[in-house]
């Protein structure tokens, strides 16, 4: 599979369209269309690994409560409130670990005191997208404050023991972010995130 | 949050964006842009429930080799290959169960035998897309071909065990899909999927 070129559909801030022109596996042309948040997708120009991903996603184990937070947020693109993990951009020249930690404190006002684990960058769709993420696992401390939340920001947040897991799991009503679902189905059956 | 209106900006056929208006939680109006595969985004305009979600990805487990069941995919949007799970569209009218046997078979040339657990539909991420996906861990069997696989398509099936998953892993040229990552640094680290 050969990608030919490269063409930027809209002008928007935040998010874009392009259209790329691709050769297929016996060689027909073909056209392919995918939003990214970059202003020159690296990966589909140069099939290049990204320096680093677009944002940040926050597994948190609270380390006394013993319990992991789960932020409940209204999501414009949903119309309504979704359950997933503190998450946001990563700023230009900001370390993932940096980003993590900012966005932590800005959305649950929890203190991050130590990375467990981090994924490299990592994609959310990549049939319809570019858009990376790193996740972060770490252990935070603290009590929870909405303070740092922007205007724009509606947020809950929540300490979830295993048992919560299990119940939140099985409530129809709830919209899921894909990646807090995995993380909670492995909670709920196994105890272990 | 009060979502105000919803502007359809592009008109292709497989994904637009879409600009919301809403007011924020002082009152405030702002805008949002997103992208959607669908032509009325029905979660952004309606608050609600979506009927089916956008897309199956199976997460297979081979019943007889005992081993998670991996893609090495060329995807346009990246430029290069990616590791992850055999996914596609839900066809309208299509169940969920129909279109991850559908697209299994056609992928992998695997057979689905048995549902173990399936999600809601869940959100591939939610500040940019109202994309859902239903996840359906299932157990498969037979053996591995390719001759499902359109022109577009370019698969290779890899059959992974707890140590191939940590190997995986820690290589640093491998492309990972999110989901894909989750399920097998949770598969490396204890065993379990």
């Amino acid at each position: 599979m050969d990608i030919l070129n490269i063409h930027k559909e809209t002008n928007f801030k935040h998010l874009n369209l392009f259209s790329i022109q691709y050769r297929d596996r016996v060689g027909n042309k073909k056209s392919w269309i995918f939003a990214s948040r970059q202003n020159t997708p690296s990966g589909a120009a140069a099939g290049g690994k990204l320096p680093c991903a677009d944002a940040v996603v926050v597994v948190p184990w609270h380390r006394e409560k013993k319990r992991l937070v789960v932020i409940r947020e209204f999501r414009v693109p949903l119309g309504g409130y979704q359950y997933g993990f503190p998450a946001g951009l990563v700023d230009p020249e900001e370390s993932v670990e940096a980003a993590g930690k900012r966005e932590l404190k800005e959305e649950t006002g929890l203190e991050l005191v130590k990375v467990v684990k981090k994924s490299p960058p990592v994609y959310s769709s990549s049939g319809m997208t570019d858009e990376s993420v790193s996740l972060l696992y770490v252990e935070c401390t603290g009590e929870f404050s909405l303070k740092g939340n922007e205007d724009s920001e509606d947020i809950e947040v929540l300490f979830i023991s295993r048992k919560d897991a299990e119940h939140l799991l099985k409530n129809p009503e709830i919209k899921f972010d894909v990646k807090s679902w995995i993380v909670l189905s492995s909670y709920a059956a196994h105890g272990i995130i």
